[in-house]
């Protein structure tokens, strides 16, 4: 069990009992533990563990941000990785999901749980096919590595159920980028090579056993997703979502708390909250979003590109963001890239949830001190405080508009006698 | 005449005649000219002459961004300011407003001319607020202003006609944050001052004499929109935008081209669309946008929140984009940020113009190359393809995934025979 409790999550609700974790959440996002517990037995919230560290996400909650870190074949270092989770917690991320590709990969797990104290997820398939290789890997191996993370303490992991019948709409419905989730890819390419059904569906009462055992979280992953804004919702991606929401009620029935992903990929922008609302009227299940990204072409800057779709899919409803960084489609981020990322992501989850869930206290406060010219308090509400001193100047005013500043002429004019 | 037609735009219109700027507009925009001069014709569309450069703005046309740039009181740096409208250009802007307020501010929008090519706008309330003080200046210095920068060359001009009524309403209807508009509030507070209605009504006749002879775009500014989302669409904004329009449509009428600058200022992201849409219904003219911004609180990075409400407002129909800068609310904004505020509208731009024109043609391209694995044909589309470079690193080959890479893994998948 990752958590302190003495029960797991979905024990809590079998029993009608408001554990720690779910006293806790509810505090930090301002419900009662009651209605909390009927949405977690609903499943419509999901409580993640780690230690004594409890994250709820879902319907009503605070939209939450997870950042992808981890080192590629090409590319490891404990260091950047370590640096990495730093950063992201240092800005707030909710989540950290580990997808370390080379290297000694549990090595840099436990160096990213040594630095961090928020929920960490993994993707298994990732681990076995660089241990293995995807021509040499069996289930059992795939079995193995979900039993290694669970017992290291992991609060989530994605596993790409697609089936053997969705890979034939992908070929019968043929795409520009194809698929483009490479965990999807990496099973598909199993499955292809074995000319077998998907191994997380042929195990997967075994693997909702473990999960059980160590409330972890299913997060079931989005092979279909586009790759690019031409792809959106084909066959494929349909036929996915049903198969994954089947899959969603089964895991819960058996006790396991699930997310899934879905609504993310390229989608144009007036496509996105109609996508999101087609997936919460099938499923009740926290919806987790990568992206998405309203346009192909932000070579560089996809952040901002999917800033823009995640606020359009958090207004709509989604509960939890994959932050993309300015690396996407070039390379493996650095721990700059992350930062600029996950600060893009937080702005587009606070746009929505002003929507979403009513929250715009900080936006009061923050528009009460530019009332005042209150810059200290402006930078002491900043992101990244640095930056906004940094941007702000060495005046000790705002140089924007120095004496023809709005505010200030405006004050007393609207504070006069209004006419008769 | 800043352009080199023998005719103005708005004379081409009475004698129905297809003059080069509009030929050339139509080109570049892939439209017909006789359907061109039919959006000119009933205001829908302004084009933006500078001598042989002419630029369409409007209905069916791609969304155009532009930049402010121009000097502090207590910040001149004619070299800074040449280096901002040179980066600005280097990255695509489509106009550049030179809203200088501090040093010689004639030398420095020479300065700008000589190293630009792209239409130039101003706002003469800056000037001559500039030159003789709030307190000091007169109807006259403000006409002789507009008068300075019409024979200057620019192509557009910035008015804030605010009536007095407006004023009233401001009063009585108290915000959080007032009035933020620069422009508004130094005509508001020369209004109060002197105890008289707004001088551009006052003198409207004889300004649109002069924008006529000179063939400049009259820009409505917006000194009600909304400093913070808690203070949108209020009596006076909403009577702000009636009374824009009435001066719109008689601007029209006595030959002059006009853009309106609404639907702007702070918006909650759920009602942006909506405040495009009722400007849309209530006018025909050119909408001008200013972020907008759904959130207060993305301090040192607001050309993010920007591009999300740029992107959701030119979706609706926004037509042209002032850009904001990391800088906003915090101080004069460098070359540097300059730069990152206007890609992240041109970016916005484009995701709107997915849209509202269907123009995902660039999409499909740079979609097309990524299922090559064409990287140099990715950097070759980058709108900052030295950035994409650097964030690429050194590695020949895409270092995310390595051998891992879902569009490799999945080629041979998906092209292989599908089930009997």
């Amino acid at each position: 069990m990752t958590g302190n409790d003495s029960v797991t999550v979905r024990e809590a609700v079998y029993r009608g009992m408001i554990t720690d974790s779910i006293r806790r959440v509810a505090l930090s996002e301002g419900r009662q533990p009651e209605a909390l517990l009927e949405s977690i037995t609903e499943g419509s919230v999901v409580i993640m563990r780690r230690g004594d560290y409890a994250l709820g996400i879902g319907k009503g909650l605070r939209t939450k941000v997870n950042v992808n870190i981890g080192s590629a074949p090409n590319r490891v270092s404990v260091e950047d990785e370590v640096e990495k989770a730093r950063v992201a917690e240092e800005f707030g991320t909710d989540t950290i999901s580990d997808l370390s590709m080379g290297g000694d990969i549990r090595r840099i797990r436990q160096a990213i749980f040594r630095h961090t104290r928020v929920p960490v997820t993994t993707v298994p398939i990732y681990q076995t096919a660089a241990e293995h290789g995807i021509d040499r890997m069996s289930n059992q191996d795939i079995l193995a590595t979900v039993r290694e993370q669970a017992a290291a303490g992991v609060s989530s992991m994605v596993l790409h159920a697609v089936s053997a019948d969705i890979l034939e709409l992908l070929k019968r419905h043929p795409r520009i980028l194809g698929v483009v989730s490479k965990g999807g890819s990496i099973t598909s390419a199993y499955m292809h090579l074995n000319n077998c059904e998907n191994p997380y569906i042929v195990m997967m009462d075994e693997i909702l056993a473990i999960f059980r055992e160590h409330d972890i979280v299913l997060s079931l992953g989005n092979t279909a997703r586009s790759g690019c804004i031409h792809d959106e919702s084909d066959p494929a991606a349909r036929q996915e979502l049903k198969e994954n929401v089947a899959l969603a009620h089964s895991a819960l029935e058996q006790g396991v708390q699930v997310i899934i992903e879905g609504a993310g990929g390229h989608i144009r922008l007036d496509r996105i909250s109609r996508s999101v609302r087609d997936y919460k009227r099938a499923s009740p299940f926290p919806l987790f979003v990568a992206g998405p990204l309203p346009t192909d072409i932000a070579v560089g800057y996809d952040h901002l590109a999917g800033c823009v779709g995640a606020s359009a899919a958090c207004a709509a409803g989604a509960d939890y963001l994959c932050s993309i960084t300015p690396s996407e489609h070039l390379g493996l981020p650095g721990p700059d890239q992350v930062k600029e990322g996950l600060i893009a992501f937080k702005i587009a989850a606070h746009i929505g949830d002003i929507v979403k869930n009513r929250s715009d206290l900080a936006d009061k406060e923050l528009a009460v001190k530019r009332s005042r010219l209150d810059r200290e308090g402006q930078f002491a509400s900043a992101m990244d405080e640095p930056r906004a001193r940094q941007l702000a100047g060495e005046q000790e005013t705002c140089s924007m508009c120095g004496d023809f500043c709005a505010i200030r002429l405006m004050k007393q004019i609207l504070e006069s006698p209004v006419r008769k």
